[in-house]
């Protein structure tokens, strides 16, 4: 067979066996064509492949590319200042009062041209991509309006563009409530659902939609409007449910067929049981967890004995998560919520891939595109166990 | 003033005010001539300054390059699989019995040449550059026995040689009992203090000696004999202490001028004040904290109150802190020991220089060494805020 790349002497972890999906082959090759792959397995049982690029391997470790399928990385300004003055000693009340929170945010992404948009969230998505990343989920929600949700799409789709990553666009209209809709949320998801969301859709910027469902957030009557208008486009829908209280956010976005609900500390058993019947994936977010030291963890095993599948992501963003390595996120699955080693790694390839609605990225499968991290590692569990290393030996993109 | 380097349109974090010694210039300037600083500050209030080398800092942040005072980074093996099989539910009896532990690193570390410890540890320490880092501390303490010592030790010096970082060694014989010692502590503590000590330091790998004061490790008047023999030599000591348990090492430590104790999860009232008063540094490792999912914090209040200085190092190891990002160990005890941006810069800056027993590194002063880290950041609250970034633009140590 003919192939434009080869890749020899390499361990391959497939993501393809098992329950937690970890398989590993030794002495492995993958061949692909057209930026797809069209081999995978020992280099033994091969058939005859020719290819204009040989890759040797030296017996690295190569795996599917990583999905880091729920980011907020595209946004302006920062928020280290607020955070320090909370570690010196200010109150929420006083760091509001100066203008901080999520309102600062808004306001800095609002002021943002496209062009300040990408140089500011550039190096956010380069150091995803320096650990391996090849697909990235970029939610909208900082602009809460409709120029500004559509300039920090623009922006993603630019950055996508320009980094060689694979973006999905998720639009978070309802992720907070404006100012000027102070006591009117209602008017305000009416804005999301009968003006941004199909004007954004026409323009082709968004390929899911979702909500931030919290007392602080939206009520579920809310959310269930932005879901039916979602619904109404044929777009999928996500959620932001069960972070802070229980408001049954993950059952509302199970009977929406939702791809995944988010954060989930406060998922009880019948918001597992929807989720496994629904087949939405669990996407758990430590770097939050970890970042705003909330105490109650998610319920991983009731999710695993469900069969929820369980994905994992950075949750990259300015207020709770500025988190910008996957592996590091992978490490605090493991080490905050117990998650194994194969269980962390199906959860940042193939279950990501199913968090975002994708089939054929995830895993290294003929069909699927050729998204390959390479390793200077010996074992999948190295990359989960090691705190801050740089073990990315090179990544390849639909083949390149 | 003719110099070899100025480094101009910089903002500088001079470390040199304050109680936590954070202090900022803005359009700073820095000179260094044969790798010394000759001058730190305005740069309109510089005195007439020529050099063959100007470098344009663009308005980036210009720090001290940062010291990680405590690692274990040299080392054979690793325990990547362990903790993955500790993750799926092995107890630490059965980790023992397939021969995991730390014994399993001594083992590694026993078997391996000089030039295998040096490309094993290669790629920790040169994640720690990439972090901005230009002084470590790396322990002895896996060959439990002369040779092995040794060959940790020279491994030690060759790296410091070859990766340009400022490397200190310490040498720590009395970290745990090798097997062959089983229930013969107070002998092999004789082959430390009589054999090891005396020949390591003869051949000047030793810069200060280290010991481990628990339950598990050796006892005060064990530990007591290891300083008394290091005092016999002229050599500092620096202390693990009070990491699970409480006793009364750091007080010990105290009693000896210990440079630093370390840990100090347990450390109570009485340790602080001999602490106080003898100028011993507090170095705490957030890092063993977080991945050993500990939950008894250090008496961060009662340090700061004393006056104590607080440094703060990775605890770069492969059984509880495989961490080789000082930046995300300055992140975790804002984070998790509630320390002020401030306080984590002084602890991987002066603090930790002070730890080393260092009087020319960690604060951009005339007469220091010329070691600065060069930042894509406009804060120092941002270095300490973000979580897997990639910041560091530029790194020089000693000028060059
Ligand atoms: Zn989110
Ligand atoms: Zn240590």
């Amino acid at each position: 067979m003919d192939c434009d790349t080869i890749w020899t002497s390499a361990t391959l972890l497939t993501m393809t066996g098992g329950a937690a999906g970890e398989s590993v082959v030794s002495q492995g090759l993958v061949a692909a064509k057209n930026g797809r792959i069209v081999y995978v397995g020992a280099a033994d049982a091969a058939p005859d492949l020719t290819a204009t690029r040989v890759i040797d391997c030296e017996g690295r470790l190569l795996t599917p590319g990583l999905i880091d399928c729920h980011t907020h990385l595209v946004h302006g300004g920062s928020r280290a200042g607020e955070w320090e003055a909370r570690l010196a000693g200010a109150s929420y009340e006083e760091i509001a009062r100066a203008g901080g929170g999520i309102v600062s945010t808004m306001r800095a992404t609002r002021e943002a041209s496209e062009e300040q948009l990408v140089a500011a969230s550039l190096p956010r998505l380069e150091a995803l991509i320096a650990d391996g990343v090849t697909t990235v989920e970029i939610k909208s929600g900082y602009g809460l309006e409709l120029a500004s949700e559509r300039r920090m799409l623009r922006a993603t789709r630019a950055l996508g563009e320009r980094c060689g990553v694979t973006v999905r666009t998720t639009f978070l209209g309802a992720h907070a409530l404006p100012p000027e809709y102070a006591g009117r949320a209602d008017e305000y998801v009416a804005l999301v659902t009968e003006e941004m969301l199909p004007a954004l859709a026409a323009e082709g910027l968004i390929d899911a939609v979702d909500a931030f469902c919290e007392g602080i957030g939206f009520t579920p009557a809310q959310t269930e409007r932005v879901f039916a208008a979602a619904r109404a486009l044929a777009l999928p829908v996500k959620l932001h449910a069960e972070q802070l209280s229980n408001l049954h956010g993950a059952a509302l976005a199970a009977r929406y067929g939702a791809l995944s609900a988010d954060h989930l500390e406060y998922l009880d058993d019948d918001g597992i049981a929807a989720m496994a019947a629904s087949g939405t994936v669990a996407t758990l977010l430590p770097g939050a967890f970890y970042f705003t030291r909330e105490t109650k963890l998610p319920p991983v095993q009731g999710l695993r004995d469900a069969g929820v599948p369980i994905a994992i992501a950075t949750d990259c963003n300015p207020g709770t998560s500025p988190l910008t390595s996957l592996l590091l996120a992978m490490n605090m699955a493991a080490t905050l919520f117990r998650m194994t080693v194969a269980e962390c790694w199906a959860g940042t390839t193939r279950n990501a891939a199913k968090a975002l609605g994708l089939a054929d990225v995830g895993a290294l499968v003929p069909g699927h595109w050729a998204d390959i991290a390479l390793w200077d590692v010996e074992s999948p569990a190295e990359l989960v166990y090691r705190m801050g290393g740089r073990p990315l030996h090179a990544r390849y993109r639909r083949g390149i």
